[in-house]
C-alpha cells in the first residue's frame, strides 16, 4: 500500500458540552495541525497516489471554511462537540467529497483510503482512517 | 476507525545479556518517550476515544513503575532482556489491565486496539499494537 | 553560557482589534506550546542552571493561569491585544516574578536571563528575550 | 504486531516527466529522510524484531547506492520518474532482498511486514508498506 | 528581545566545486526547510514584531525565486558554491531587501535583527544572523 | 554570524548524588541527542563554516567515548555529577580540543564559538556556549 501526506493547520474557539470535559468546558481555542494521508494500492499512471499540489491545494480549502472561526457558532456544527476525533472525521468527509467532485483529478477516484490526523499539540492528537 | 495518541516520557538504566546485543551488553540507559495510541471503531457519548485526562494520568501511573530505575534489578523483569520492543508489549499490557480495571472510565470498555510506541532516540523506534 | 529548557502547553481563545489583523479578528483560538529557557553564566552549588522539577512545575503554575479560557474576557488582558509576542512576554514576566519569590528554589535567584517562546504551528513561533 | 524503525536520509537531484508535474518537469533535487519500519508478529530469540545495528547499516548502504546522484542517470532509474512513491517502493525492494540475502541476520527471515517511509519537507511524505 | 518565525521550504538541484566536497561534487539536490526569524527589541503600535502573514508572504516570494531549480545554471549564483552557510545568507540579504522595499509593511522599518535558518536534514542545518 | 549544525546521540546509566535531585538519586538512564553548533563570523575559502563531514565524524567519536557506558563508573567522571548541563560543556571542551588539534581541518581553527545542546526527553534540554 502507497501512502502520500499533505499538512497544513488551521486555528479556532470552542467550547465543549458535559461534565466529562472539565476545564475544556470553558470556551478556549486549539491550534490544529492537520495531516492529510492518501492511500492507494497500486499508482496512477503517473506514478504517484495523488497530484500533491491538488491534494494540498484542497486540504487548504477544506481548512479555510473553519479556519478563524469560534466553531460553537459555526452553522455546520450546531448542538455538537467539535472534538478532536470529531474534526478529524468531519475533515475526512471534506476530503472524500471534494475527490468524489473531482477536485483532486480525475485519478483520485482510485484513492483508496484517507486517514485524517489533528495534531492539537506536542502531546495529544487523534485521527479518523476510513476506506474512500 | 478513530486514533488518539497520548504522550509521555520515562528514563531507564538497563543492560542486555547475549553477544547479540554488541557494546548494549554494558550498562548503560535510554530515555523512551512513549506513545499510547488508542483506537475504536465507533466514538463514545461523549463523541471520543478516551477521557484524555484520564489516559494521559494512567500512562504517567504506568511509567511511574519504571521511571528513575535500573531494569536490570526490577523485580518485575527478572531474567528478562528488557529491550524496546519488549517494553512496549508490556507498557500496552499494562495500559490495557488499566482500562479493564476501569481506570479510564466506563467507556474505555469499547476501546477495540492499543499501540504503544517507544522513542529511544532521534532515528530509533519501536512499537507494539494489538487488540484489547 | 548554560541554558536549560523545559516545555509545557496551553489552550486559549481570543480575538484581535485592528485591521492589520484580518480574519485573526475573529474569535479564535490556538495552543501554545511553551518552551522556558533558563540561563546562567555559572552552574550552581548542584551543578544546574535551575532544579528542573521546580521549574517545570511554575511553568506549569503560571499556564495554569491562562489554559482553557477566552483571553479576551480575562481580567489581566483588558484592552490588550494577547498576540504571541505579548504573551511570550508576559510569561516571561511571570516566571521571572515566581523566581523573585523563590519558587524555583534560593540558588534560582543566580539565572542571568529567560528566553520564553510559543509556538502557535508547525510554521510559526514568538519568543521574548531578556535578562532578570 | 512489533515495529522497530530506523531512520537515515540521502540527497538527490531529479526532473520529473509529463505536464501534471508543473515546476517539478524542472532539474531541481530533495533531502530524502527515510524510515524504514521492520514489523513482526513475534519477537525472535534475541527478544528483537531486528538486529538494529545491521537494520542501520543495511538502510544506509542501500541509500548509499542513490545518495549525491542525479536520478536522471541513474542506470537503474532510466526511463522513470522517481517520485517518492517510486523510491518509498524501490527502497522496499532493496531492503527486501538485503533480508533475503541474509544481510540482516539469520532470523530476520522472520520479518512479516516492512514499511518505507520518505519526508521530503516538513510537510510532505510518500510511504510503501508491504509483506515480505 | 522579541522574536517571530515563520518556516517554508524549497527544493533544489547543485553541486559543489572544490575536492573539501567529496561526493558533493557530484549533481545531488537537497530540501531546505527554511526559518525566517525576525527579531525587535520594541513590539511595533500593532503588539507584533512583523505582520506575520506579509512575512510568510515575502519568504515564500523569496524562495520561489530558487524553487524546483538547478542552482548551478541560476544566473544570480553563476561561479559560486551554493553551500548552506552560503543560501542561508543569500535569502538573508533577500528578506532586508524585502524590508527596505516596505514588502513587509512600513512598521518592518523597526526590525532590529533577522537569522535566516536552512535545515537540510533531521541532522544538519545552517544559519546567517545578522543586524537589519 | 553563520552558524551549521550536526546532530548525533548517546545513551548512558549514571545517577545524581544530592537530596536535590530527588528520584534521580537512583541509578536510572537517559538518551542524548545532541547538537553541536559552530559558529563563525566569515566563511572559509570553502564557503563553509566548517567541513560537515569532518564535524560530525569528531562529534561521533567524542560521544563514542561516553556511549553505552555507566558514567559513574567512568574514570572520567568520579565524583562528579553529569548533569545534563555538565555533560553539555565536557562536549563542548572536547569538541573545542579538538579543534585545536586539527581534527576539524585547518580552516576550523577559524571557528569563533560552540554551542552543545543535549536533548533528554520532547520537553527538557540543555546548553553550554562559548567562544573557542
Amino acid at each position: 500500500m502507497y501512502s502520500v501526506n499533505v499538512r497544513d493547520h488551521f486555528m479556532i474557539a470552542h467550547s465543549f458540552t458535559g461534565e466529562a470535559f472539565g476545564p475544556a468546558q470553558r470556551l478556549h481555542g486549539a491550534t490544529y495541525v492537520v495531516d492529510a494521508t492518501f492511500r492507494r494500492r497500486e499508482l496512477d499512471a503517473d506514478g504517484v497516489v495523488v497530484d500533491i499540489a491538488l491534494a494540498g491545494a484542497q486540504l487548504g480549502a477544506v481548512l479555510a471554511g473553519m479556519n478563524y472561526q469560534n466553531l460553537d457558532d459555526h452553522p455546520d456544527f450546531e448542538g455538537r462537540n467539535t472534538t478532536t476525533e470529531f474534526l478529524a472525521r468531519e475533515i475526512h468527509q471534506r476530503l472524500a467529497d471534494a475527490i468524489q467532485r473531482g477536485k483532486l483529478g480525475p485519478s483520485a477516484s482510485g484513492i483508496d483510503a484517507l486517514c485524517v490526523t489533528l495534531h492539537e499539540s506536542h502531546v495529544a492528537w487523534a485521527s479518523f482512517e476510513g476506506p474512500l
